[in-house]
């Protein structure tokens, strides 16, 4: 039987963290871990409670990213990390659709068991530097000559910092896409519900009993508080001061970094 | 005292012609006339009538375009030109923003009197493979960094045809920024009131003596038919069947080409 704690007034059974932002600050070879951050992901697994990783990551391989992260010094399993490529690869294959793909090259391998012939929708993930005008207009006509166009967007997060830089995340150019052909995208990865309901299903908790830790005011902490979880925000990773006074988002609770978070879930077990 | 003439029940003393789909399609070296529409131009001139050409192309220089004309065999003056760029430099220069261009480098000249030191605003036109990853965040920090952003958008089209493939026009990219940035653009071009205005003051007319005349069904005739005029669809340039059964934007007229809107208008003198 797995232990619970009381935290901003719940009853928590189980915790959902984000990566990038939670875990590790962005960066050249994978980035650097937070500070304290390691010893909190210690502390979980020893705390009997249920928690997965929730990330928006396209960037990558998942066994890449997981790499990364060992390699910085984290405790962690391929099959607690819930990431749109392994989502989006399970609606392919049940709905019969063979994707155009608009990603990032070194997330190639994901998709390697897919069927990409004769393709019949369209998947665009952060793409990066593949985000040329041309492969745009590629991903753009495909759409246009499908009969019952399908465009899934990997996230549909604005903007993230990468080398100490804002740069254009997945969801502008979803934008762009769905303006130019009027096809309304189907986002897979967090803020979805499905992908949020996938990840509690996973650990056999409800909504009410779950906690999302991140550093997106928007897509981490509205996103899940939308699916029901409590939503923590952290102030580590893109987090900026004005998030604070969000005028539509307000978070259950706000903590310095991932190592207060769980010295606050940690003191109240029932 | 300039002619007029009864169209569409109304009484014309004022046409605006768009370019590319109604005198010439586009393609290599400048495209090709539209068959009947060199002559139909002229027929314009002795009638006189009142006319001017208002166009969103941003991929030359007005000047260039104008040549390109010449050469097809057109009669043609670059003041009865409108286009973006000249107007977008006006506003500029009335408001006192020094820009941050994303536009093509072949339109660059049109620019050389405007002051780009320390940008204090973002202009975007059909930069086609100037919307690079790289180009694009480049924009998109510069308005994230200015205190006041503002972005200028020249023209709103989603798409055209280029040598037989559709391809994105600039505003897929627009929307990109808006939601990056949450800016709202400012279009300047087809279809925005403050353009449409300039040219009919141009001509001294009002909107419900003019009749915009365009392959647009929604910036051309939708545009022109919310500003006031008459807006008449030609069957040539990007024109689809389809058009003809637009849910929203219903022609005062739909014609052949440009040669049958000229033997049409110019039926019935007063």
């Amino acid at each position: 039987m797995p232990n619970t704690y009381s935290y901003c007034g719940r009853i928590i059974k189980g915790v959902v963290l984000d990566i990038t932002g939670v875990l590790k600050e962005s960066g050249p070879n994978g980035g650097t871990a937070i500070n304290g951050s390691i010893d909190a992901i210690n502390r979980l697994y020893e705390s009997g409670l249920q928690f997965r990783f929730c990330t928006n990551e396209t960037t990558v391989t998942r066994h890449h990213l997981v790499n990364q992260l060992r390699r910085l010094g984290f405790t962690i399993e391929e099959d607690k990390v819930f990431s749109p490529i392994p989502a989006v690869c399970q609606i392919l294959k049940e709905r019969n659709l063979r994707p155009h793909l608009l990603v990032h090259k070194d997330s190639l391998p994901d998709f390697k068991d897919v069927d990409k012939n004769d393709p019949n929708c369209v998947v665009i993930g952060d793409a990066t530097n593949e985000f040329s005008y041309d492969n745009l207009n590629k991903a753009f006509r495909c759409l246009m000559e499908i009969e019952q166009p399908v465009l899934f967007s990997l996230g549909s997060g604005r903007y993230y910092q990468e080398d100490g830089e804002l740069v254009l995340d997945v969801g502008p150019y979803m934008k762009a896409l769905e303006y130019a052909t009027d096809v309304k995208a189907e986002v897979v990865g967090k803020p979805s519900l499905s992908f949020f309901t996938a990840v509690l299903k996973d650990m056999n908790v409800l909504p009410n009993e779950a906690v999302m830790v991140g550093d997106d005011i928007v897509s981490d902490i509205g996103g899940a508080q939308a699916c029901g979880l409590a939503g923590v925000l952290v102030r580590t990773g893109k987090f900026r001061s004005r998030d604070e006074s969000h005028p539509d988002v307000k978070p259950d609770d706000i903590v310095d970094n991932l190592a207060q978070f769980v010295d606050k879930l940690l003191q109240h077990s029932l």
